[in-house]
């Protein structure tokens, strides 16, 4: 697959479903992530905290667009490929709205990591075009590193902040997983190509141990962070 | 003052007190418009439409980058040349909070038209180096224009959603004035600057013609949508 191009892989009709799933699933991510974020920079201490976290979101919606355009490129409905994963993930940002600006940084920090996990994890499984662009996105990311400095300040100023925020790491990776399996229920030609392309057929346990990757990969980021996950 | 570079203009410790205003003043209000234009987008009854908002909101926190930028060039902290200008901002978009996305679009258009029609004001008053900001601002406005277009279609679809829209364009003016005369009537510098140059002194009488423009070029953009204002 790696060395095929999209004109070659997609004449497949799963693998064009699939990476459609793909585009349009990582697409609403994106813009739904750009929402929180402006939403939780309300929570800022300060006007400079408030512009990190705007600019975040402005990078996420810039991923969106990218995203947006390759959609259009192969001649598919932006809006139509994204809705099936609208309602989970409204749902993970319904249920993981920060309660403070410690808790929005967390959750930027958590999020911008496991997408860029999960873009890695998946860019393999593409075909070289697909891949290119999922790659130009994940480069991109990385705007949440100012959030690590500022959780740690915040330990080390009150070290009983850790375990609260060790809770609320947790409860995010869990909403995330439970949101991810419905998704994974739902679109089995998406979770086919995730667990090692159309090819080898559909693994409910290939699906599990990505997942164990990436939250393994969680848990090493929180413990560095001072937070025991 | 147009022929002078930054640096011979900022010799006049009056007319450097008054740019530093006014680049604070524009740049928490892009903040703002982002974040405010963030939170409605949540209003838009589609994918695409909510698209559009945060694709404007994307473009509001390029132009606060920008000005933030110029600010540190010219070594002042952005943030303590923000802050007199944050009750003034946040206070309007408190009391003009969109009720639905019509509101939100009507808000949106007027919103980044008046800016247009102040950055075009304000650019002739300035020195070469900060009216090219200025420009290069204004240059990436007109984001609002698909805004017209559905308004436009939802008055033909109803014509009484005309009336309500119409009174709501000039709540928005209305408040946005009164915020602008409390500016006024707090920052002396900026006040004297955009009526006509520090040289000749501050004249309030200048600073009501100049809200007159803006409301007379606002009155004749409501008439040409639709909304007698």
């Amino acid at each position: 697959m790696a060395t095929q191009s999209w004109e070659q892989a997609s004449a497949d009709p799963t693998y064009r479903a699939a990476v459609v799933d793909l585009l349009g699933a990582l697409a609403y991510g994106e813009l739904a992530a750009f929402e929180r974020l402006a939403e939780d920079a309300k929570l800022a201490p300060s006007l400079a905290d408030k512009a990190e976290l705007a600019s975040m979101a402005s990078a996420e919606f810039h991923h969106f667009e990218k995203l947006r355009e390759q959609l259009a490129r192969i001649d598919e409905d932006p809006t139509a490929a994204m809705e099936p994963f609208a309602a989970a993930l409204d749902d993970f940002h319904r249920l993981t709205a920060p309660s403070d600006w410690l808790e929005g940084l967390i959750k930027a920090y958590v999020g911008d990591s496991i997408a860029s996990d999960f873009y890695r994890e998946v860019a393999s499984r593409l075909d070289a075009d697909t891949r290119a662009l999922v790659l130009s996105v994940l480069d991109d990311t990385g705007h949440s590193s100012f959030a690590v400095e500022k959780v740690r300040a915040a330990i080390e100023a009150d070290p009983r902040v850790g375990g609260r925020l060790a809770l609320w790491a947790r409860r995010l990776m869990g909403e995330a997983l439970s949101q991810a399996q419905r998704v994974v229920a739902d679109r089995d030609a998406l979770s086919t190509m995730l667990v090692g392309g159309v090819a080898d057929g559909f693994d409910l346990a290939e699906v599990g141990k990505m997942f164990s990757r990436i939250t393994e990969a969680h848990t090493k980021r929180m413990a560095a962070l001072g937070l025991a996950a």
